[in-house]
Order: structure tokens, then C-alpha cells, then sequence
């Protein structure tokens, strides 16, 4: 079904460029976006319009790293340093998806949230259970959303209730679940999860590179977050130059892959990065909450590495990606004062691009309203937001980025269908 | 009208211990606490019982530092800097409160915020206008609030329609607002109020000062927020030591005085203002937003500087303190972690500590539910945060707190007395 949206249109031209539309419409072409006007052409005005007047338009946010199944405790252990947070929190919580009772009641919540948010295109960890995986991404796929999720891979330095019998059966493990999942779902597809370095050895490293390939899956993990983390990754791999060579040795650094964090690049790693076609996640919560720092997204964006956004609930105490985009602008300006005066700080125009077109780009032409982008949108009612003076639509923006609370999602459209009741 | 609270409760009995009382009774007598139980002890008995089964009360948080006039434009131009912010932004809004009708409209969408809000007490700056500061103190205090408010007095370095005229002339205004607003008002009390050192005249300076003690009303300014602010008062002072000797040369270094921000204080400056019991509001989310940098607020505490927080609207997004209280904690965080390893973050009990207890010493016995403590409380519906698993108290106040978007404050007592309808 063709349609035309009327409202106050919002949406990155370039990384510097906003671009707002009073009253403007949007043109909807089956999945995708044939445009926004000022004055629609006159071939689309037999077009049935949807007038939401008044109302903010935006392009859906996509949240590059969130794991479901933290979503259960996000705001809780907040006081706690990566490591500890991962064997008191993280894990403990994980285990209990091996019961499909408690991760269907979990990630009924996460669902509902997810559907309710800015969100409209994710890539999110579950945990090592391939039912419970499956269940989530069933849950995923009904609520309209769209993306990746992944059945984390781990065997080794991991709880017993959270660790893979061996390489050959985390394997073999992964490889059926990602041929059931591959069948099964058409809009939330399977991503391959080694948790990180510290979690996986070699020998299944070496197979869950290979089963990416086979089944033309993306991969997702995590890259450079924390100091100690750093360090032990070194310890555990003394023969790879660092972190991402540590990945890059089993062919995980490709155009497909997701890195989430990205904290502290060392020497070369951010040129490897760019050069690989890698996606950072940059999840500026999550590396505060958990201390691990702030990440160098300008010199990131300068190298030309690819970045989006993500929330990293439970590191991330929120999945509203609004949220994420102010949470953004604001480590970059004290990576600026505290860090690197020469990295200026990201405005609220390049975050809110990070969050929409930077995300957006890996899972295809998504992210803005130019003609051939598929047609993510939000409807916002800022109404809520009360003003004694007139506003522009790009100042109404400002304010719903940074005060979302105040503002409502009223509807949310994936690849053209609406998917708010 | 004595009565009695039931539901959970959360308060501090120290800087590092938050107790909680699941299902239990707070006692109120007139305006005064009479304590929290477990069991109400018998001589209570015949009071009357308000029921707030499975909600959470907390006490009301202090709000040391707000800008009232600067709520109408919360949220918008966070990509500029303290001097340009204040003059593309702060500036030009405030020189609208000339006009009482628009103080009047905007004033009232502050009121009725605040009133929403987490917030009972506050010290909130208004104008250099004495018409729009008694209308605001006249709306702040028919909300219920309690706290103080400020004609803001400044005459140089201002652009010409936020100048006064002349220290005398400047003088004579602060006075007749000072006794009229004195007269009028019992729970909203006038607090005399220099902008900051370079907005302020020697002779100014010393007009107020002498104000501030022949009134006894409290002061409150700004001290050490930004790099270039603190080197423009080196150059307007050259006399004193320090932008705190700057104040202190007037004698506006008291128990009785709010200083905003302290992100930079200089050597010797954090033993005196311990040494002058000066309270420090401390503004996390206005330090980086205006790209400050963080307050050294462990070692403030350390030194045993009084320490409260504020959410400086509008170098603050949002008037919540339930944000403030988890900016604070991620602030110090991202100190311990870029700037000095050997200050140890804020846990969330600290930063709660300091929102409730830590502000609340400005305005008597306040913050806590110890006999004999002002009774402000705040009952907080957090079923909109749904979850899988049971929940502590103490859990459930670290989410509200994380995520205070999800929850909703359903009544509000500020000296015992229910102030939402």
C-alpha cells in the first residue's frame, strides 16, 4: 500500500546537515520512501494521506547493541566495574534463560518495550540458549520489528550454567540454530555472537567465522571496552598486535560485522577498523555506567570507520535511543574537555545522523527520508513539551532528543508498515 | 493534621547507607516527621492511615540550583559554550521577563513542572525584573513548594536590557524586592542573588553583601564553572586570590550561601569554603551540556565542603533530580576514570544522600525520615517498570531512579502537607 504522511519532518541530509520540513509530506512506495516535499508532486495525490499535523516526523533509530536479556535488571548494579557487573548481574541473569517459562515472560517485556520505543531496527545479543533465542526472535518479528539477533557463543572463562561443552558442540550448536532461525524469521534474521575474546577459544572462534560465511550471516561482538578487559584479551592471545587483530586473525572484521564500544583503539587499530568496513557501535551510557570511558568517536568518524549507535542495555540503563543520541553529545564534549581538545565535540546533528543514517547503513538503505531509503519512521507528539514561545521544528527536535520523557511515540513505521496499534 | 503513611520506604541514615522499609509506616505529625516503622509504635494507633501499598516514598529532593527563566527554552542550543550560551541564549530569554505577561505564561509552565516534579525545596534564580521575580515567588509558593528565590542583580558585562543602571541604583531595587517579597511570602523566601563576579560591581558587591545581613536572607551565586569564566574574574579581580577570595572579600562566603557548579576550585579554595560552610550545588548535567567539565565533588566531600545537587535549567535539560542523581554518579564515575583514579565515584546511596540530606541542611532539618525532619515525601508509582523477576525495595529505588521516565509521582508532601491534587 502506497501512502502520503503530512507533519513536521525531521531528517539528516549529511552528518552536519539536518534538514527539517514544516508540514511536509512523505511519500510511502511499498517498503520504501519515495521522498519528502515540501509540495507533494502531483502524480502522488491520488495517494491516500495520513495527516499528522503538528506532530514531528523522524526517521526510526537504529540501536546497533542491546542485549535482551539484560533488559530484565537494566537500572540495577550500576555501582559495579565491568567484570564484577558481568559475574554478579550479567551472568547470574543470563543462566536463568535455560527456562523458557522465565525467558518468555522476559522477553515479552523487552518486546513490548522495543516495540513501544524509538527503535526500529536492532542488532541484539540473547544469551548461549538456542530456544530461548529463537523464542525472542519470534517475539521480535511480531511486534514489526526488524534486524539481528544473535545466540551468544561462549566456551570458556564463563560460569558452568553459561559455558558451551566444547568448540564442537558450541559449533554445531550455533550451526543449527542459525539454519532453524535462518527459516523460520524473515525480518529478524540470525547474527553470529562469539560474546567476545575472552569468552571463546580459538578452535570455536575459527567456527563461527566460518559458519558467517556459510550462511551469509553477520557477527557482532565486543571490541576494546574496559582496561582489565584489554589486558586479558592481551594475556590470552599474546601472538595477535592487539584487540581487533585478535578478531581479525579469524576473519571477523568485515563489512557484516558489528563491534560493539571501541573504548581505546590502540595504535593502527583504528585504521584496520576502516579499512575492514567494520561498524562501531558507540554506546556512551554503557562506558560510563560500567567506567569503562568514553570512546574516540570523532577520531573514529575522521578515520572513516562506520559508526552508529547502541544502547547496551543492561550497561546502558535505557533502551531509548533518544536518549543515546544526547548521551553521545555530551561524552563527546568531556572527551573534548577531559581528553582531546583537537576532537570537537559531536553536535546534536551528527549524533542524531550516528543514530539514524550511521546505524541505519548496515542494514541496508536505512535511516533518512531521501527516495530509496526503506520508510522507518516515528510520529511524535511533543505536545507534552510546552513552550511560552513559538518553537521551530528543528528546536522541537532538540528538546524531544533531550527530554524524551516528555514526548510520546504515537505511531512507528518499519520498512513502510505501521506497527503501533 | 497528624496521619500516618504506608508503603515502601527509602531514605538515608548516612552518606553511604539507604535504608528501607518494605510496607512500612511513616509518621507525621504537623509538618515535622515523627520517624519510620517497621510496626508503628501504639501511641499512634488512632491516627488516620493513608495507603500507598506497593509504592514507593521517598523524601523530596532539593533542587539548589534552577534558573526559572531559562526553563522555556530547556533542551535547546546545548551545542554552545558557557559565554555564547549565555549570550545567544540565556541573555535574550531573560530579557523577556520584562514583560510580566510572558513572565506569567512562562512562570506558570515552570510552576507547574516543578509542582510535577521530584522536587520540594529549591533556590531558584529569577531575573533582574522585581515585577517577574514576585510572580514567580507568587506561583512557587501556591504550588506548595518551599525553598528560596532570587531577583538576580547585575550591572556590567550584561547587554543592555539585563544591566542595571548602577550599583545604587541596583541597590535600592534589590532592597524594596527584598522587603516587599518578605512580606508576602512565608514558604517561598527571597535569597539575594549576584548573577556571578563579572556581572556584579565592586560597589554592587558590596551593596548586596550588606543587604544579604541586614535582611538575614540567604545568597546564592555562581563560583568556578568554566575555564574562561574563572580567567575573565582573575582579570576583572587582580587583587584577589582566587574566584572564591573573589566572594569572600564581600564577606558572601557564609552557612547561609549556595555556590553553583565549583568545577575548578584552586588551591586552597576547598578548605575555605569547608571553612565557611558554604553549600556547594553541584550541577553535573550543566557542567558537561555547557562543556564545563566535572566537579571534584569526592574531594569537596572529603575536605568536608557541604555538597547538595542542582539541576542548573537550563544549562540542565530537565528539572528532574531523580536524573541529577544518576548524572552525579556517572559524572564521578568518568572523574575516577579520566582524571584522578584516587576519587572514588559516588555510589547511587551517595548521590541520593546528597539530593535529599546534602541539600537538604540548607533549609533546616530536611531530607530524611528521622524524628524531628521536615516531612517532604514524594509516593512513586514504578509499575511502569514491569519485570520478570521479584524486585527489592532498595532495587526497585535504584531503577525509579535510573529511569525515572517510567514512573510517575502521584503525590507530593512538602512539610506534611499533599500538594498534588
Amino acid at each position: 500500500m502506497d501512502f502520503v504522511m503530512k507533519g513536521d519532518l525531521c531528517y539528516s541530509d549529511s552528518p552536519e546537515c539536518l534538514t527539517t520540513l514544516p508540514g511536509g509530506y512523505l511519500v510511502v512506495e511499498g517498503k520504501q520512501c519515495a521522498g519528502a516535499y515540501k509540495t507533494p508532486p502531483s502524480r502522488y495525490a491520488a495517494l491516500p494521506l495520513i495527516d499528522y499535523e503538528g506532530k514531528l516526523i523522524l526517521p526510526g533509530m537504529c540501536d546497533l547493541h542491546v542485549h535482551a536479556p539484560q533488559f530484565a535488571y537494566r537500572g540495577l548494579g550500576m555501582d559495579l566495574e565491568l567484570i564484577e557487573w558481568l559475574n554478579r548481574r550479567a551472568f547470574p541473569e543470563e543462566s536463568k534463560y535455560a527456562d523458557l517459562a522465565y525467558a518468555g515472560r522476559a522477553y515479552d517485556l523487552f518486546m513490548q518495550a522495543m516495540r513501544a520505543s524509538a527503535t526500529t531496527r536492532l542488532c541484539c545479543f540473547g544469551t548461549l540458549h538456542a530456544p530461548a533465542t529463537l523464542l525472542l526472535m519470534e517475539k521480535l518479528e511480531a511486534a514489526g520489528l526488524r534486524g539481528y539477533a544473535g545466540k551468544v557463543s561462549m566456551d570458556r572463562n564463563s560460569p558452568p550454567t553459561l559455558c558451551e561443552l566444547n568448540a564442537q558442540q558450541a559449533g554445531q550448536d550455533c550451526e543449527a540454530w542459525l539454519k532453524e532461525a535462518g527459516e523460520r524469521f524473515t525480518r529478524i534474521r540470525p547474527m553470529v555472537t562469539p560474546r567476545f575474546i575472552p569468552s571463546c577459544t580459538d578452535a570455536l572462534m575459527t567456527r563461527l567465522s566460518a559458519l558467517a560465511r556459510r550462511y551469509d550471516a553477520p557477527l557482532q561482538s565486543h571490541l576494546s571496552e574496559n582496561r582489565s578487559e584489554i589486558e586479558w584479551v592481551r594475556e590470552l592471545l599474546p601472538e595477535a598486535s592487539g584487540y581487533a587483530d585478535a578478531y581479525d586473525r579469524f576473519g571477523m572484521l568485515t563489512p557484516r560485522t558489528v563491534m560493539a564500544h571501541v573504548v581505546y583503539p590502540e595504535e593502527g587499530e583504528i585504521a584496520l577498523l576502516a579499512e575492514r568496513g567494520v561498524t562501531v557501535a558507540h554506546c556512551p551510557a554503557s562506558n560510563i555506567n560500567i567506567r569503562s570511558g568514553i570512546a574516540p568517536v570523532r577520531k573514529l568518524l575522521k578515520a572513516g570507520v562506520r559508526v552508529g549507535l547502541g544502547t547496551d542495555v543492561a550497561g546502558g540503563q535505557t533502551i531509548d535511543m533518544f536518549r543515546a543520541i544526547t548521551d553521545a553529545v555530551q561524552a563527546s564534549k568531556l572527551y573534548w574537555r577531559l581528553i582531546d581538545e583537537s576532537s570537537a565535540p559531536l553536535t546534536l546533528a551528527e549524533a542524531f545522523y550516528l543514530a539514524t543514517v550511521g546505524g541505519g547503513a548496515f542494514f541496508g538503505k536505512v535511516g533518512t527520508f531521501h527516495p530509496g531509503y526503506e520508510l522507518d519512521a516515528l510520529v511524535v507528539d511533543d505536545t507534552g513539551l510546552p513552550h511560552p514561545q513559538p518553537l521551530t521544528v528543528r528546536e522541537r527536535l532538540e528538546r524531544a532528543l533531550y527530554l524524551p520523557g516528555d514526548c510520546t511515540i504515537v505511531q512507528k513505521y518499519v520498512a513502510g508498515v505501521p506497527i503501533l496499534s
